[in-house]
């Protein structure tokens, strides 16, 4: 990745407008002592900039609360932090067509006065995107129970923090499998989510994706991908996965800011169909979002 | 806590005597694209500081091996981490008699080479180190089955990750319950470690703490612990433990670097008996160590 524009937050200021400075994205804007950097103490959003336009911009602000919310942080602004999107996001339009803007809420500082740390970093991603991405995935088991973000709450699914040493470990376990990506299963069979993605499964012409009760993300970009089919007029469907179905279906895909609509084209090594036309509406579906 | 000394290691420099730099303790050394702050991605230390003797050095040293490797993080070398921390330490000693070091091992930059990050923090606690410390526990589900670190290795159960929001969002929930800490409960029932401590239980005399192959930490303190135990003659025994079996003991201790052996005082409200002599004796076995 390039970073190539950085804001940090001064989440103390009242004033929105006021909040903001400029830093050097290459440059050392941490403490050591930051909760980020200590405990992975914090969350965070990706929302990918066209021409300027961060896509999506308020549901992943709402998701970025509802994270929030699960750590029990401080609240976010949205006004606080729709600013500083739009801001980093003009400046990434005069410098390139396509590019991403992560935004970060630390706890703040252990040996600080308790303020939250917050930052926005726009970039480049790493690859090109391409039109229609196709990756091969694997399986692999989660370790909980598809209900404990309701036994469990302090196991914090379903909160996009920045705890994601599991996330890269499973992402590791796939390249070693010669795979790219993952789906993660819970310890009683359900289909939860990938790493950084959510699945949709095509099911008996049903496109069907997983409810966040069973402590997933809600997915910003396979909401689009389903406002886009039902205007096509096909049903799309939230309900629970079990492996068996899951297996059954006859297109897969994997959701994500950075990577849109990509389709599945092995599961553990057993080649899966991909249905070209439908991945290509899903992206020019994705493509014509005007915010 | 009160940040005293900062080093940030050069972790691409072959000569252990040329990859320490001092830096601010509280200064800004991260930036935003570090794998600590953004993914969690690293493992880390602490080791207590006693008149500038760093305790239990080894243990910590080859924990932070193992937990490197569980990470397929670069294997850290002893050498240059010891140098570093004694360095370290004997500047603390200086200034208090009493402080502890972090380091840290992060996967290194997003935007960078590959080289990983490396830093040491000493500091003061933020509380004084009583000689005895009391604690009320709650029992939480950690919502993974004991055996996870065999079966899903990718889950890094058993490593000290810089993803503790877990364990601190435990940490809240036991505040929430009035409780000061957590003992953490396999999903299938068996007794598995604090968020920053190792579970001690006396049962029918013996002093008992549960395996790693439980999916937990070595424990460096309990160990030495255990040691002194064994010195007085006492029987300790390395088992897995249930919960019925926990609720059996006559006393329990949660034993961590930067706490010593904690006495338990209530279990989920209960009150529970402490024995003021062994945990003296624990803690002045501990005291005793020179190393």
């Amino acid at each position: 990745m390039d970073p190539l524009v950085l804001y940090v937050l001064d989440l103390a200021e009242p004033d929105p407008a006021r909040s903001m400075r400029r830093a050097d994205p290459r440059g050392t804007v941490l403490t050591a002592t930051d909760l980020s950097a200590t405990r992975g103490d914090g969350v965070f959003e990706t929302v990918v900039v066209v021409d300027g336009v961060p896509q999506a911009l308020e549901p992943h602000l709402d998701r970025f609360e509802r994270s929030a919310r699960l750590l029990d942080l401080p609240v976010p602004r949205h006004e606080v932090w729709r600013r500083a999107v739009l801001a980093a996001a003009a400046e990434l339009g005069a410098l390139r067509p396509r590019a991403a803007i992560k935004f970060v809420l630390s706890r703040g500082d252990e040996a600080g006065d308790g303020t939250p740390t917050g930052w926005l970093l726009g970039f480049a991603p790493a690859r090109a995107a391409d039109p229609v991405t196709e990756v091969d995935v694997v399986l692999l088991d989660r370790g909980y129970r598809h209900d404990v973000a309701t036994t469990s709450p302090w196991l914090l699914q379903g909160a996009k923090t920045l705890s994601y040493a599991v996330n890269m470990a499973a992402l590791r376990e796939a390249r070693r499998r010669g795979a790219d990506d993952v789906v993660f299963i819970s310890s009683d069979g359900f289909v939860l989510e990938g790493p950084s993605s959510t699945v949709v499964a095509r099911i008996d012409g049903v496109y069907v994706t997983p409810p966040v009760d069973v402590g997933i993300l809600p997915g910003t970009t396979q909401a689009d991908v389903f406002e886009g089919l039902r205007a096509e007029g096909r049903r799309a469907a939230i309900r629970r996965l079990t492996v068996p179905e899951l297996l059954r279906a006859d297109a897969l895909w994997l959701c994500s800011s950075t990577r849109g609509a990509a389709a599945v084209r092995s599961v553990d090594g057993a080649p899966w169909p991909v249905d070209l036309d439908a991945t290509a509406r899903m992206q020019r579906h994705l493509d014509e979002r005007t915010a």
